[in-house]
């Protein structure tokens, strides 16, 4: 029976020590701010932005929507993105992705001050992750899940870790985070053959190829530590992670939940980079 | 016993495309051009520089050798640096590093025009590795060993790979290069634990470690494909790599040897990147 490690925990944590942190810029006359900028209205992208301000809202971050219509021109999406890139009140930029087709995103990737890139788009940050220096930004789900393993007191040093998934947006940034930690790294994919031994062999395994269920039992031992970044939705529309929650939790040593783990920590990751990045564009130390 | 794979005869077949491909670009009134920018004058800087100036002058690439003195200030620099960046006939650039340290390396790396970054330093050419966009410059070493794995008609579908070493020079971008190439790539390094038994798990094994005849006959199997990456010294001063041919080459069933190995075949992947960043700036096809 696994140990069920509760993302609410991990968050909770985290925003107690923003909190501080906000108050203590506040001292310095210094708001964080965070410009959402959306083009179009897609239900998504409106539910995870109501979430994001209200949560944020909750430490003293100002978060500041900027809604586009999705016919904008390239060059006034252009000239809309540089003043919110040159705001002194906007700290950090998430911009929602995919944009609209007719919109050169590469441009943009380049446009943003990658100081204000609190959600890794700009190839400056890529590279920084991918070279191991942490002044720059990852993206926010890689770093939860680094925030639980911490947290939970988990020493991922010459531990046997194996990712499934090489997306950019979790599995390759997430392999380079553990690298930094002195794990030993391997990442795996639809290509791989013997997954689920391969997968039985490490002692942390962590979930992130968007497949519901996916993982089963045999493909952890009692001493495996499981980590599930999936989020999908299961034959009977509920939601549920990349692991089979069900078998695996019956066997592994440790397991987070989806909804309830790695997810929840994502947008208290994000909150921390705007309040990083409102200290590092002020010039304040922590 | 292994099957020796030898450097000189893929050198020798990627060096034969590319005088065809400087023959047509002549046609265009062509010429590839090299500027290679040396602070000061440090002999293996000039051993390499030599070696690299009559390779490439082989098949008509041009290179121009810029030396500075090693006392040259941050800003007459930067101003050498951009005449080079911006010469019409210089396609592409070689800066050796480390710089002396009064000067600032993360400027220049921005500064260099990603399409002449031919050495992969800009975070551009980075981040583009590490994403899996293959329109960049990957650093020579790591293009060097997928270009011997390619020739050798060894197909990484699904192969477990170990890579000994996480550099920014072989181990990290040469992982990339596996993982888009679909193998499943585990990254090992002074902190893993049981690093022979893992390496001997693997179909192909990549020493990029630094340290000289670390891989023995316990790390393979009589079916490993062992890839030596190290140029080091051995205890009688001869130059030898990671892996301890003597005894790992009667048992593996592939192995590059060092000298002749993977170092053979660097200067022309380099010659590569001059030759592409010379279609890429005139807009010529191949």
């Amino acid at each position: 029976m696994s140990v069920v490690i509760k993302g609410a925990d991990v968050a909770a944590a985290v925003k107690k020590e923003l909190q501080e942190e906000t108050q203590k810029l506040a001292l310095h006359g210094i708001v964080p701010g965070l410009g959402i900028v959306r083009v179009g209205a897609k239900p998504d992208d409106l539910a995870y932005e109501r979430s994001a301000v209200k949560k944020l809202g909750e430490i003293g971050i100002r978060c500041q929507v900027f809604e586009l219509s999705e016919n904008i021109s390239q060059q006034d999406f252009f000239n809309e993105f540089e003043k919110i890139n040159t705001n002194p009140d906007i700290h950090g930029i998430l911009l929602f992705r995919p944009l609209p087709r007719h919109l050169d995103e590469e441009t943009v990737k380049n446009m943003i001050n990658p100081l204000k890139d609190v959600d890794c788009m700009s190839p400056v940050n890529i590279a920084k992750i991918f070279s191991g220096d942490d002044t720059g930004f990852s993206p926010c789900t890689p770093e939860a899940v680094m925030e639980i393993l911490d947290r939970s007191g988990i020493d991922l040093q010459g531990k046997r870790t194996v990712v499934i998934g090489r997306s950019m947006v979790v599995g390759k940034p997430l392999s380079m985070l553990l690298l930094k930690k002195n794990a030993t790294v391997t990442i795996c994919h639809t290509k791989t053959k013997d997954l689920a031994k391969t997968c039985a062999d490490a002692e942390v395994l962590i979930a992130a190829a968007g497949k519901a269920k996916m993982v089963t039992a045999d493909f952890v031992t009692e001493k495996s530590i499981v980590i599930d970044v999936g989020i999908n939705v299961d034959e009977n529309g509920k939601l549920c992670g990349d692991v089979d929650f069900e078998s695996v939790s019956l066997k592994a040593a440790y397991i987070t939940p989806v909804p309830g783990g790695v997810g929840t920590v994502t947008s208290w990751v994000l909150a921390r980079h705007v309040v990083r990045a409102s200290r590092y564009l002020n010039k304040v130390d922590k």
